[in-house]
């Protein structure tokens, strides 16, 4: 089959056998793949990655020994795939056992290719009245709802959002649904416009000064938003941190101690509630900026690296 | 009276006329006040603070207009002063009034002096059964009980503290009460000798490596203890801050962001459960290394920078 792979630095499609299928999981066809900003970062180093690129996806499952009614339906599924046996995966959180894969970013190759296999347990079955350019958006979705699985954000309550990319946009269409007050700070005209009917506010650049937010997320993707969620969270506040970088930062954490603000990571999300969502009226096709087959990578990735673009989908099937 | 100012960069004992008292505020004659690692940092510029130094205190009331049968009482005090009006002080969040004065910290003279003032509200009487010499660990003991404030720390649940020095020592004490398993990095065999009864493992230097814990406090006051902490955090889990410094740290966030890890800066703390564990048999009295008159600063100081030694006290009275 044909994969997208990132090898001795270098991107290339490759020609190869479909991925091996452990017991216990499914082959999946893909369909529908989108490259996410966590994808540019691997191509720089980040995670220290090598294997088939792509995490975001839909696709049919093709073989499924475990669940066999799985077979033919039209799926998207959860990235981390836990050992099964240690805490974490007993207590549901497999997205953080020690031992876990990640399609496409660690110890597993991912959906940029013909085929990718799974847990059989991760697979989600996509409604039929959600179509693949909605349900290809199901994790970085998945991922903006995490940020309500560990943070109680009272409705109305207001909450800055640091940012206005491809996953900022999935994040304030998510907190405006939980009936959060949302302003925005983004660095493009073009993508705050697309926010519209979502927030109460936007800023271009930076905040007003001296404006303090209870609840903060920083989902710039660059060290900068770390420091403009800290000078803009109010004493007992929260920051909420979305982005992942290769960069560090340098601050002092005495006034997080006097303010006693909280700061709370956040990654992967649940995808039932993505699902969901997309099934009763999110509707995130707008962000499409464009459509390409597998041998259109290089046309691809340079439309996902361009400053103003947001999502970017590989037609597969 | 008497007064152990800084000034112009400068510690001094100096007579002067007593604090005034505003409306709604009490006179205090100070009897015991404890030097704290924050008035260490203060004499190297931290806050920018000028003034009489001190926050740690017992005394008795001599003047108290708005609450007249506070008058002889001995008593100990919240060292925020909020404005009383804002939406803070008004959801009994004074500590974090945007106006606030702190006694001997932002604008406000301190506990090394004869006399100070507080708001009357700020006042607690101390229980007979508790002398002065507990009675003036009340409000670091109070900060030590903003942790289980902040955080549900279910009893039974595994603790690391990093530190051994005055509030982690109080720290250990407060999470030991409440039915956490606590284990503690500290610098000092000594040190770590006085936390014994309270702790299960203590480690000189540094924790076992690979060692991932649930629930992490930085009572350190130093910038390793911030790394230590991220290290030694297992995902999902919670770091506590208590340290503040001048020093920056330089980090990056995304490992947060990838262990959804949390953490919560932490500060002064409520006054009524540190009077009822004192009342209730915490005995912090054997943490005293000297007990000084003001005159004698010079020595007192000297021995609270001493790495060896935790508590020092000025008599007062």
């Amino acid at each position: 089959m044909k994969a997208l792979r990132f090898l001795n630095d270098e991107l290339a499609l490759q020609s190869g056998p479909l991925p091996p299928v452990a017991e216990g999981e499914a082959r999946i066809r893909v369909q529908l793949a989108g490259i996410c900003a966590t994808d540019l970062e691997i191509l720089k180093g980040y995670m220290e990655f090598t294997g088939t690129l792509g995490h975001e996806f839909v696709g049919v499952v093709e073989e499924c020994e475990s669940l066999p009614e799985m077979v033919g339906k039209r799926i998207v599924g959860e990235i981390n795939a836990g050992c099964g046996y240690c805490d974490y995966c007993r207590s549901g959180l497999d997205r953080h056992c020690p031992e876990r894969t990640v399609l496409g970013i660690q110890g597993r190759d991912g959906a940029f290719a013909e085929f990718l296999s799974l847990p059989a347990t991760n697979l989600h079955v996509v409604p039929d009245k959600v179509d693949n350019r909605a349900a290809v958006f199901t994790e970085p979705l998945a991922a903006a709802f995490e940020i309500v699985e560990q943070v109680h954000l009272k409705p109305g309550s207001t909450v800055l959002v640091i940012g206005d990319g491809r996953l900022a946009q999935l994040i304030v269409r998510v907190l405006s649904r939980v009936g959060c007050r949302v302003e925005v700070i983004g660095m493009s005209e073009k993508k705050l416009r697309l926010m519209k009917g979502y927030i109460a506010k936007a800023y271009l650049g930076s905040p007003p000064p001296g404006t303090k937010y209870p609840t903060v997320v920083d989902a710039s993707g660059s060290p900068k938003g770390w420091e403009t969620a800290i000078s803009a969270v109010q004493p007992r506040g929260t920051i909420v941190l979305k982005s992942t970088y290769e960069e560090s930062v340098d601050f002092n954490p005495s006034p997080l101690v006097i303010d006693e603000v909280t700061l709370v990571g956040s990654r992967c999300g649940p995808i039932a509630p993505a699902l969901s969502a997309l099934t009763d009226g999110l509707d995130p096709t707008q962000l499409i900026d464009g459509e390409f087959e597998l041998k259109e990578w290089e046309e691809a990735f340079a439309l996902a690296r361009n400053q103003e673009s947001l999502k970017v989908l590989f037609k597969i099937e």
